[in-house]
């Protein structure tokens, strides 16, 4: 079972981390001061190598300089050094750190969920083949455990569709806007204040950042190799205090949701492979599920599963010592697996077979502006009604020349719901589209 | 490492089933309905040797009546058997049957958490002795992924608490008297005409249920040796519609809980043992807390740690097929590291020190009907003061010749609390003492 897997030497674990950022400094704090009860709680002893940083000469609070290097390379291969943690983020040279620690028989636990989604698989091969760990807990939704409870406690399991709140900062906004009233730009104004929010906030708002987490959980829950790059996404900057006004009034509340779901039968009868549909966009959930209760920078991952029935697992997902509580249960994994000689389960991925997302069947909510005149509302009627979209509900609000109208459809295709939205835009007397938004967890879409 | 450990033969993993109740059959039912699916998700290959019941004359609809048989031990015992899956409930004989099952190096996997919370520590270093699983995801909390996050996920993690909604029957009868202002005996019969609740409740509804699971969480979050009679127990039965009527006007809502917690440091400064204090009872949390919003049947654990923050994990607490997903779970656990020759991690367990419950610090509720003359509050009031219970806030209603006075105090000893109870039991003009209900989960009390 093992081909290149390094026996520890007796005593402790030795850790070298990589990157000292938030993660990777309260890391670095938990293995120092609380090493003899993480010894005493996980029955394995962890000792800090070395913290490998960019700019070694920078001071880091609570790490002794002399732990401190710039050469993360050669940590790596030190033969001093039992298991690596990455936890530099983005692709290089996080990649090649990563190769180097697994071709070194080394075990790695990684936070990044960026590299996770773009070569997770290669990763896995690689750790398979030198017999050693490869684990990133922390990647997906910080504290929360989800990749453990994936890959084993519902190995079995014939999951039927996973919807994350994986990004806070989005959450973050979403609620500020939902629970004062605030606009989008005030929202993330306030998000970034707090350091919610990036500088540059764009790996959040246009859901770059679930992408990535929608990629691991649909890899995970299916079997599958399902990359970031596959996963469709809308962010959240053209939502809307007026749409999110309504929502609350139809009973709903908008969420940035990271979607993987697989469509029709595990096994379809005709021989076809399954289908995943894997996306992010922003959705209106039922007040009454419990994903909607899930406030500011907190994360949580929903679970429907054909035996399991609904699980929810929520928390702190993002965050220094979250996210390194993240890491230190996949180390404490690692150090007992190094110790076995049996590396933890890996799960299998096959090809992912990508459902078209025009052919996705949802509800939607649709908000459009129109000049206030006689047969109007027969105008917009007939382009739903020509696309074969059905109206579940509509809802006419005057304002001076123009009228508001709001509508519900019944489950529709996404493409034919694109097809209504060209339509409209041809239509003189539409003014603007305003919100489009996916209905989800509804009795309905079940 | 491996004392008595049966290699398995190749092919399927051979699964015995003690039990064919409503766990039992949707066990059952899967094993021989989805095997390929099983397979091709999790790598192991399971196959349904026999399913022990008590009368094997009846029909088991799905169960083909040749894998039927009346002789348990007999299945435990036989060659042809790689596993054991108990789930016969109650101690014995499901005792001697695991025992049997151990020693004879086969792993057991159980939902029985009163065999657990009774004998969990013995059977686990059976377990080790043989070198073999003893999983028990299902025992806490149906489906809900728990067990192993408690031991795998949060292994490093100094856990601060953990606060559980873990009887579903209860949960339902809570949230109807919440919900429609049902009286007790009118809920209760609604859960039994729903099959939510046995025709005798007292398991559930006097918290014994609850209690057991309390006993387990607590071993497993605090690596030490709680059993279920260690844990203080107080049902729901005195619960009353207007106490929860004024906890709601009060912004809270009154949940069963079983609780965890450890109590002052990890390792006092003088030495002395970590003390953790179980118990279940009724409590008001904050309507804002995750566990308030968890409604009906479901089941939630909330964990609270020093780095990983809050978390909840929530789902189907009970039923056939949610209990059988997380036996499944366990199961295919335990074919992999038969496979591997590798058992679980179990958690070492320490002597347990039981905070003593007079002890306890927490807010009380206390709803006390007293007759309406002049001097009346001064007289109460003085009870609480020489108790040193700290008033919060109080209210006052008159009804005819009595007043009701519901009471918040300040954080208090539960010593002091029952002293100024039983105070104001002596006092002439105190008619009734109504509801007392702690109140967990509030800022005040972190």
């Amino acid at each position: 079972m093992l081909v290149g897997a390094v026996t520890p030497a007796p005593g402790p674990v030795r850790v070298a981390v990589l990157g000292c950022g938030n993660v990777g400094s309260a890391l670095a704090r938990l293995l120092l001061e609380d090493a003899s009860g993480i010894e005493a709680r996980s029955g394995v002893a962890l000792a800090l190598a070395g913290v490998a940083v960019a700019d070694p000469h920078r001071a880091r609070p609570g790490v002794p300089p002399g732990l401190i290097t710039g050469d993360a390379k050669g940590m790596v291969d030190d033969p001093e050094v039992d298991v690596v943690v990455e936890l530099i983020g983005g692709l290089e040279p996080a990649r090649e750190l990563v190769e180097a620690a697994l071709a070194a028989g080394k075990p790695v636990v990684t936070a990044n969920k960026e590299l996770i989604a773009a070569h997770g698989a290669e990763l896995a091969a690689k750790a398979d083949a030198a017999g050693v760990d490869l684990l990133y807990e922390a990647s997906v939704a910080g504290a929360i455990p989800i990749i453990r409870p994936l890959r084993e406690s519902l190995a079995g399991e014939q999951v039927r569709r996973v919807m994350g709140i994986v990004n806070g900062t989005t959450n973050f906004i979403l609620t500020m806007m939902s629970e004062s009233g605030s606009g989008y730009a005030d929202a993330l104004a306030e998000a970034q204040r707090l350091g919610y929010a990036e500088r540059d906030p764009s790996a959040d708002v246009d859901g770059h950042d679930a992408a990535a987490k929608a990629a691991i959980l649909a890899s995970l829950a299916f079997h599958c190799d399902v990359r970031a790059g596959d996963v469709p996404r809308q962010g959240i900057s053209a939502v809307n205090p007026v749409d999110i006004a309504f929502a609350g009034q139809l009973g709903y509340v908008v969420k940035l949701l990271a979607v993987a779901e697989r469509i029709g039968d595990e096994h379809p009868a005709d021989g076809s492979p399954a289908e995943v549909s894997v996306r992010v966009h922003p959705a209106m959930l039922p007040r009454t599920h419990p994903l909607a209760s899930v406030r500011g920078a907190f994360n949580a991952v929903f679970i429907e599963g054909h035996s399991a029935g609904e699980l929810m697992l929520y928390g702190r997902g993002a965050g220094g010592a979250p996210t390194a509580s993240a890491v230190l249960g996949d180390l404490v994994d690692a150090a007992h697996h190094l110790r076995s000689g049996v590396p933890a389960r890996t799960v299998a991925r096959a090809e992912a077979h990508l459902h078209p997302a025009d052919d996705l069947r949802c509800a939607w909510y649709l908000n459009i502006d129109v000049l206030d005149r006689p047969g109007v509302l027969a105008a917009v009627a007939q382009v739903f009604g020509s696309n074969t979209v059905s109206i579940r509900s509509m809802e006419q609000l005057g304002m001076g020349d123009e009228a508001r109208l709001v509508f519900l459809t019944h489950v529709a295709r996404q493409g034919d719901v694109m097809a209504t939205i060209e339509g409209l835009r041809n239509l003189e007397v539409v003014e603007h589209i305003g919100g489009m938004l996916r209905v989800v967890g509804d009795e309905e879409d079940r």
